[in-house]
């Protein structure tokens, strides 16, 4: 079977290591000559090129582009597709993405590997790195079930935990667990930004260690990823905010009224609670 | 010269082990003989009682108690005190402790490590815990400045960074990097256990990776000191809350507008100013 890789960033070089160490052939498109020269030098891929052309003989086909560049990519990609080709995406956001790219492609299955890490690009590209991270599979009713197999088959070779749901229970769990604590992040910084006495912005900036620098990580993250989240996944994530902020008002009043109580019960069931997530 | 510590948790322990390695002879007060008898057989103090009047021959005292012991401590502790005993505490709001101590005992200096780690009590001490964290120091117009320079002179030797502001710049300060945080934290916490749909809930706690964990870290911490954030430091707090909700509430106003310029913005200024933060 030959895997073709559109985009050779984190995720597509990481996604190339990992098939072609299985024994799979590996075909990497990216939009970058030198990308490409990199991907063949490092052994990432086992060929390469800037034109869709290349994967006339793929069978599966990840398109590990930015999220706005996923359905025009397929749309250029299709006159060069096998009948029985599939092909699926690693965007964050589902939602939009399955919808356009399903009419465009009937064997196309959304999916979504849970895994990344600061360092960007084709070299930070490593073997296993989606090894215990989750890897949702969005496929629509009409999704053909060949499609989901054999991409299942496939991405279980990663050792990812696979999880299925439709596009939009995806595009919600998301906007709970990435997108929100992107917005709320941010929302620190900027206020943390405007304080208007210069001392204690100073003093601030100076005291902030561990708690500040976790709190304020993904919002001063990625602007550019922040920016998609917001656009792709508006929906959901205004629904979360909305009950975000129906939350935060409560412990305002809470403390503003020196209801302590109220406040303790808060902070132990958020402790209790954390765990679930956190395996 | 001669230390006493009282409270020998994490904070206390690591205080204690750094001045004896530096020559001081450590007097060690706890409420509980077991923490005692552990302070003395793992060298963490030359001596320890859970008797205030071991403190009678100490030169410097740091009290290492939670927030809402300190006060209740210094009353107990002053009929055993040498006149020109320093004694400094080490709680993470200032305002209402220094007003009070300072009338309890006039070398009193109000002071504040910015320290820490998961682990908690004598068993988490360790020797360098204060290698270039930042150290405040609060003195009023009143405090004595022999007690300030002795205090800044030994805490020096612990490595720290060391900061002064009155206590009422110190909370406002720590209000935006550390209370603030907590609260938006827990809130997130809070958002997420309340989605009704019991699907979208598990695939959230399934799917959260290190973004959510990081976001949530301060929010699911320890229920207590959360709620000493609170209490003691409520006024600044919520003026910190107040202005977070302007920006949370204009984010909030640009997505729904789809206002992705304005967004756009936000993020790559969140993205620049949060380096200030973190050197």
């Amino acid at each position: 079977m030959n895997i073709g890789i559109i985009g050779l960033g984190l995720i597509g070089g990481s996604l190339s290591l990992d098939f072609r160490s299985q024994g799979y052939k590996v075909l990497g498109v990216s939009r970058q000559q030198y990308t490409c020269d990199i991907a063949v030098q490092k052994g990432v891929v086992d060929e390469s090129s800037t034109s869709l052309e290349l994967l006339a003989t793929a069978d599966l086909i990840f398109i590990c582009t930015p999220i706005h560049l996923i359905v025009p990519t397929l749309q250029k990609l299709t006159p060069y597709l096998k009948p029985q080709a599939i092909v699926t995406d690693v965007g964050s956001v589902k939602g939009a993405i399955v919808a356009n790219c399903g009419q465009l492609w009937p064997n196309f299955v959304g999916s979504h590997p849970m895994a990344g890490k600061t360092e960007q690009g084709i070299n930070a590209a490593q073997c296993g790195l989606f090894v215990n991270a989750p890897y949702l599979i969005t496929p629509l009713e009409s999704t053909p079930n060949f499609a989901v197999e054999i991409l299942t088959e496939i991405v279980q070779k990663l050792g990812c935990k696979i999880y299925y749901s439709s596009p939009e229970e995806h595009d919600r769990a998301v906007a709970w667990i990435s997108h929100l604590p992107v917005m709320i992040s941010t929302s620190l910084i900027q206020a943390c930004a405007k304080e208007q006495d210069l001392n204690i912005r100073k003093l601030a900036e100076n005291l902030a260690s561990s708690g500040f620098r976790d709190t304020s990580r993904v919002g001063g993250g990625n602007p550019e990823l922040g920016l998609m989240m917001a656009k792709y996944n508006r929906q959901a994530l205004l629904i979360s905010l909305t009950n975000y902020r129906q939350n935060l008002d409560q412990i305002v009043d809470y403390i503003a009224g020196e209801k302590w109580q109220e406040i303790e019960e808060i902070l132990v069931s958020s402790h209790q609670y954390r765990a679930k997530f956190i395996q």
